[in-house]
């Protein structure tokens, strides 16, 4: 590790944060030359950890937790305590923001996240408030600025989101769904009404990274869950432009913070996805890592000369099936050299951050992730 | 429609059937010249029919209405009332296998399908038995003959089965399952004993398909429902390759009937499809055909000529998102002839078939099941 860090973020001065230690992420994401690869786990602060259920037990419910930035910081420690991981994220849930504009965020033992009200009709639309993120979501701000003081400069953080269309989806819905049934009624029916959802949660959750990075975040991922759903042209009309529109607005307001997009099941769409200012593409399971710097790679040789000075090469980000931490050490270990032989196949020796393809179970043994952790800083570049 | 049409099954004369009229998807499946693009739809006799959910309620449940011949018959014949649909499909359940295997499947109201017992440790992998499927199964084989009756030649008919790796997720997860814990536990920590439970159920498979070739199907459609959520190379060894062997053995069997391979989630792995002696792949929405069809002929491109002799051409079969019917007959028209524009994108006017990605939903009106098929004849190829 170097001695003198190049820290990405202009927010440190302000809040008097600890420089940052451990850049191995953030240089991963330029392209820099990094000693090993750097590491982290979605929904690494999690029920799969026993001391993550006691402290949530004290809290009482999820969303009280997300709320007590006491224990929301201590959360996010736990798994950085276990395991030699080189970035946190805040804890929070995906749907902050909707719960925000007053739907009604509640859970349901053994079910999935639930909404009190939906928003299906002109009315619900416009009864959805513009969102002031520091004022109705400070709670989130209070606990990001909380993470990275008592991080004090061990690794970064990263700040979350949920897409637009990820969003849309559980607020039309109210909750969970398997086939979107409203959503795509929607979509196909209404084109232009779920636009002005979208538009409307879109500049919430530009405002909402925003206010996270001024908190102390220091990079941000968006998680398109839902955007494999999609057809392929209605994922780049419903969600990837928008997707787009976030990070070119916070490339504008923050140029030096790294963007991480996500789409689970957005593996065919790469070259889709890497028209945007984003630093990184996440990618689930379902794809060769080596195929996917094959196709970005490929991309990057045709853009014009004016795209490439915006489109920057696109690091990777990912991809092990969160279930193979059901295996063996010794299946841990080859599924991850075999992620990483991949990763590095066409020359690279950077650009790429380790992670799972989806968040990490609640039945998975902490010490399989530690294998994992551990499998992936052992192998040599 | 030539006069003497090239019928390719064996059966006809045995069951004495009548000679099939439309032949247009056969052709397609061959790359022989159509005058139009044969359709028909995933799950076409089902509940957005009012007539269906009239049948059925006089059958009682689900599975009594599988079993009853006239009624099954009756019900796979609706649709073809309405629309003019170039292929019948067998009305039965995905589960009949395991549910012969003795694990009992039943439905309750609401929820998808369960099963009393589930297969997780040696001893209930050893109480599964190798069934004589002309016994254990007989209702579907009366089923297919009557069918075959009833349409009188008017359309081919398909037989179909799930795929091994899709039947297994039901009989170790005892139902439907969003992340296939126990499935993939097995798969990561017992490779062998999953690979035990595939290979049973793989020749239950070949039976079973085999037996409604006998029956009087005319062509055969495998449905790898859930291959989409195993990783790249899990696909290849717990998915594709037992699909792979089906196929070979159906076609030693029956050389003329042709097969179609459904993976849903399995665009990026066109090219692992491929390398089967199916002739036709199904896609979901999530793939353009244009692509799909790049994508195919580039690979055949590259076989060597043993391989060339063995792996024709895949047709390709699909993909409008069926959430697309819930718009309006503008709307379906307009995805209908992008579709159809890439499917012929590359040049071949024929080896394609349309259909939905999946199955229709049981909220489209009928009426947009018409506009779709009606979209698809009207094209001019």
């Amino acid at each position: 590790m170097s001695a003198t860090l190049n820290t990405n973020n202009d927010q440190t001065s302000k809040h008097n944060f600890a420089p940052l230690k451990n850049d191995r992420l953030l240089r991963a994401l330029r392209f820099e030359p990094v000693d090993t690869t750097p590491v982290w786990m979605m929904r690494q602060a999690g029920r799969y950890l026993p001391e993550y259920k006691a402290t949530r037990a004290e809290a009482g419910d999820f969303l009280s937790l997300c709320k007590d930035t006491a224990r929301a910081t201590e959360v996010t420690l736990q798994p950085l305590r276990r395991f030699d991981l080189d970035a946190a994220i805040l804890f929070s849930d995906i749907l902050t923001i909707p719960d925000a504009m007053g739907l009604g965020l509640y859970f349901e033992t053994g079910e999935g996240p639930k909404f009190k009200y939906t928003v299906r009709t002109q009315s619900d639309l416009e009864q959805l408030p513009v969102l002031d993120v520091n004022d109705s979501l400070d709670y989130v701000m209070r606990a990001v600025t909380s993470i990275r003081k008592a991080l004090n400069g061990d690794v970064p953080l990263f700040g979350f989101s949920g897409s637009p269309w990820t969003l849309a989806t559980y607020m039309v819905e109210g909750g969970s769904s398997k086939d979107y049934r409203y959503t795509k009624e929607l979509l196909y029916s209404k084109p232009e009404f779920l636009h002005q959802l979208l538009d409307k949660v879109a500049v919430a959750v530009t405002d909402y990274l925003d206010a996270q990075i001024h908190a102390g975040a220091q990079v941000v991922q968006i998680f398109d869950s839902w955007g494999g759903a999609l057809g392929h042209r209605q994922f780049v009309e419903f969600s990837h432009n928008y997707n787009k529109r976030i990070v070119a607005e916070l490339k504008l307001r923050h140029p030096n913070v790294p963007v991480v997009l996500f789409t689970k099941g957005g593996g065919l769409w790469l070259d889709i996805q890497a028209d945007s200012e984003a630093d990184a593409l996440g990618l689930d399971w379902t794809i060769p890592l080596e195929r996917a710097r094959r196709v970005l790679t490929e991309r990057q040789r045709h853009l014009t000369k004016t795209r490439k000075k915006l489109q920057k090469p696109k690091a990777i980000q990912g991809n092990l099936d969160p279930a193979t931490l059901y295996g063996s050490k010794a299946t841990i270990e080859r599924e991850v050299r075999s992620m990483l032989d991949g990763a590095y196949a066409l020359g690279d020796k950077t650009g790429y951050i380790a992670n799972l393809g989806h968040g990490i179970t609640q039945w998975v043994n902490p010490d399989h992730a530690k294998y994992f952790i551990d499998a992936v800083h052992n192998y040599q570049i």
